[in-house]
């Protein structure tokens, strides 16, 4: 019923757009893999090959699938998905877009460590330590720590389980991958501080204090990020 | 300063890729347009053309550029943007997708609108007016209303003034339009009195009454996509 609710007011070509990535997820197609030629899956289909190439169309634009000219038609690389697909690299105002991104994170991130604290079980919460203390160790030796820190991120998205904030919070971080790589270098004491707040928060599952750590950890940048502003 | 911080850790196909998106902005290509040969940017970005090649590569993966066999090289459709860019469409699960992005949008948008209330001038309002007016008359004459109860979430977007939230927020109503699409059928007498109480809490710049509005306007939602996933 859903499906049918779906597609009622969608165009022929749409539909069999999404007819064709229910086959690529049924085939269990992956990267690279080969489709039907349009003779084929018109046949399949029910439906002309000029609506078969339109589909196409739509599926090449929104980077699922890949003409090689002479060759056929391929599964693209992590299909459905782009590096940077907000598209980050065309805004020119990049401190506006600092400012953006942080206020946005400020909205999703303390409610996200509520929701892992409440939800990481005994193997999330260590793993989580254990990158902490990666961190802690490559700033005792004066190493960057910004993949690390990106992945301690990364990690409480996905102990909260929501797939949808696990999806996001990757892209926006790498959006501003080079405010983080700036404010890290001078607030190592901080950083330290409140991941080790929030790996406990989420080890006792205490949401609320989850909560108070990502709020603080996300200040101590947000000040950081006024003050590189003024310098410019 | 911040240029070279975001580039120094990156490899030289990955920095000339940034270089041509540098020159796309510039020269304000735009969707369709040519870009140089191989051996014109080799020449202007100091590089091998073997380079050029792979930052072009990099640039068709994120929907940049499109290569035509025998033509050249072109700026794509919405330049770094997908359709989907989150690649719902290939989530399986749409149950828990719709639970997921219901507590993603509880997370912002109630935020959003306080900022709306904060930032909306009389124009804005004016026109989210409008689009409350048109809802009601559609739900009045029976019509449905999808495209529009978008349009005005998206108003919302952009009344708060945050690019990365009114690029996001579209994004996110796309993926569950079928359920917005559903609950919307049964749930009119409720949308049209929080759409107002937002409207008028808006208008009035009062942050905490446009907060609390939408999380009634999302909680009806949810009470009501609860009811349709009991009964199936």
């Amino acid at each position: 019923m859903l499906e049918s609710l779906q597609n009622e007011k969608k165009l022929l070509p749409e539909r069999v757009a999404e007819q064709i990535i229910t086959l690529i997820k049924d085939k269990e197609l992956k990267e690279g893999d080969k489709l039907p030629n349009e003779f084929e899956m018109a046949k399949q289909l029910h439906v002309g090959r000029g609506t078969i190439r339109e589909a196409v169309k739509i599926l090449v634009s929104r980077h699922v699938l890949e003409i090689k000219r002479g060759c056929g038609t391929f599964v693209c690389q992590n299909p459905g998905k782009i590096d940077d697909p907000l598209g980050f690299a065309f805004v020119s105002d990049k401190k506006k877009l600092a400012y953006d991104l942080y206020e946005l994170r400020m909205m999703i991130e303390p409610n996200m460590a509520a929701l892992a604290a409440e939800k990481a079980d005994e193997e999330g919460v260590a793993e989580l330590q254990k990158i902490a203390d990666e961190i802690k160790e490559s700033i005792a030796k004066g190493q960057d720590y910004l993949e690390k820190d990106i992945q301690f991120h990364a990690l409480i998205s996905q102990l909260s389980q929501n797939s949808v904030v696990s999806t996001i919070i990757p892209v926006l971080q790498t959006g501003i991958s080079f405010f983080i790589h700036m404010t890290n270098k001078s607030l190592m004491r901080e950083t330290i501080e409140t991941h080790q707040l929030l790996v406990n928060a989420i080890a006792d599952h205490d949401s609320q204090a989850a909560k108070k750590a990502m709020e603080q950890h996300l200040k101590y940048n947000k000040e950081k990020m006024d003050e590189m502003m003024k310098e410019g």
